[in-house]
């Protein structure tokens, strides 16, 4: 069913990555979030606790390295992309009422939805100081570069809230709204640090496309992991994306269906969903093939996003960990 | 009891520059939120539609016209504050849980949390995505002035959150909460208009002050009519900022004074305030003098701002008008 299958090394190398990433990045973004008003420090450090993963950080700065320059000259770029990431990771979490995230209590669970709204505001606005005191002539377009995500990436999530309310969307629809919400963010990151490196047009551009690729093959193996995944390992509560009537793409395709189950998944979807009717959604859904066909999907923009790297001359071992990363976020237990 | 009594002359003044600002600005307003995604523009319209003075966005332009430039120069930074101010008010209606703004209902109660979360976001990402967009190498440095002042406003918000849950705070605390929740925007404005045109550094560091000490004056005399204006004419509930156990400056100087109503004070404020127990605070708060000082505050930072014009050469006319507004949004129904 998946076109690549995760070897050991490239797990490897992947992991590798991220934790360096991690770590190059950890000082500066502790010296960011370290300017912050000491009345939001207690929530702030409550949610970086969580972790993540630090990817959108380590393709900043592969971004950097891959495109000649050190790593080094991605590092505002990488604190910018993550503290934005995070900003939006609170406010989500809130819209969506989430009380978890990465097993940890949310910011507003755990500190009120004011504190939590204003937590994100600073990360925000911090993110922009980052990038905007870069002694670099470069900052204005990385500036612009990330202000622009910022905005697609909020208006697909006021799709993603608006489509909850709607019964049925088109693929299309739904793959615009991802675009915005995932695909922007991860373009943007994998191009700040090209474009504070100073590179030319066609890297940045080469790089920003394996980044929006890469958003949307991430989404869709996502989605499938919010239908199918193990609440273990995906930190979410099973079946979250269901019962919040989240249009994502396995449930946007199965609905695309004319086929004889069409009416009964349509009425499952649009109620309560307890857990019979989940697990009968569920099985609907993988019977439409909608999940074959969102892996496929995945697959599809996995290769379009390697591809991208091709069309350009880039450094051969970062250009090689980008390849690795991409295999790994979208080769996630699925 | 007031220095300053407002003449009709300086009101009229002031109005038609108010007047003139809110119609210079609403093409560019209109056109930027009009990029805004199709999911939000409801939310957007009917929040805007509420109207607002628009004092910051002529501070902007009055910036500009002052540091002898035109005023379209500042049309990009007056757009920019608009859009930060109420990205700060629809969160902060949130946060505040006030289901009225200038007499119609705010964001969060006509549309829900999350959508007044997302707007406001949108909104201030918006705000830098035009000033970013200027075709000026001052644009960074009037993005950074945006950044730094929306950074210092969330942290002032942040404390007057963190306040309501302390019994008491300092005068000092409170001044300093309401230097980052107002002044710093107001001096932000007014600085941008001459960033944005070139202005020398003594120009712009006079108007900065002449902004942050009307941001002072503004708020004292904000914070009494949150305690003893009339609702007909703030829009606000009576007693909302008592009620909600705010820290504002009448109430910070009144719990400071060591007085035989002291304990009486402390225990009402600190209580749920039923009508009877309102006026009765609002009595004693009277009785402590706090609300003559909190006036007489609001006067001091009002010659003061005037005075800091007077330290550089402005062109008189723009000047004029800034020492106007100056004593309208000072001298409001006190």
């Amino acid at each position: 069913m998946t076109t690549f299958a995760l070897s050991p090394e490239v797990n490897a190398r992947a992991s590798a990555t991220l934790a360096r990433a991690a770590r190059t990045v950890a000082p500066s973004l502790d010296v960011a979030v370290g300017r912050l008003s000491p009345a939001l420090q207690g929530a702030v450090q409550h949610h970086l606790a969580g972790g993540g993963k630090r990817v959108r950080a380590a393709l900043a700065l592969l971004s950097a390295a891959a495109a000649g320059a050190g790593e080094e000259a991605g590092v505002a770029g990488a604190v910018a992309i993550e503290l934005i990431h995070n900003f939006s990771l609170i406010h989500d979490d809130i819209i969506d009422g989430d009380e978890e995230r990465r097993h940890r209590s949310t910011v507003w669970s755990e500190y009120g939805i004011g504190p939590a709204i204003i937590v994100g505001d600073a990360l925000a606005t911090l993110a922009l100081q980052v990038l905007l005191e870069e002694p670099t002539a470069e900052r204005v377009r990385a500036a612009r570069c990330l202000v622009d995500a910022t905005q697609l990436m909020i208006a697909g999530q006021a799709d993603d809230m608006a489509f909850e309310s709607r019964r049925t969307i088109t693929v299309a629809e739904c793959l615009d709204m991802e675009l915005g919400k995932t695909s922007a963010l991860l373009s943007c990151a994998v191009s700040l640090g090209a474009i504070l490196a100073g590179a030319p047009d066609p890297t940045v551009e080469a790089l920003a496309e394996y980044g929006s690729h890469l958003g949307t093959a991430f989404q869709a193996i996502d989605d499938v992991l919010g239908i199918w995944g193990e609440p273990a390992r995906t930190g979410k509560p099973v079946g979250s994306d269901l019962s919040q009537h989240k249009k994502t793409l396995p449930v946007t395709i199965a609905l695309s269906r004319g086929d004889d189950n069409h009416p009964e998944l349509f009425r499952l979807l649009n109620g309560d969903l307890p857990p019979a009717d989940m697990e009968r959604a569920r099985v609907l859904i993988e019977q439409s093939g909608a999940r074959e066909e969102t892996i496929a999907l995945a697959d599809d923009h996995l290769h379009l996003a390697l591809a991208a790297l091709d069309r350009v001359p880039l450094a051969v071992e970062p250009k090689d960990d980008l390849v690795a990363i991409a295999r790994f976020v979208t080769e996630r237990d699925r």
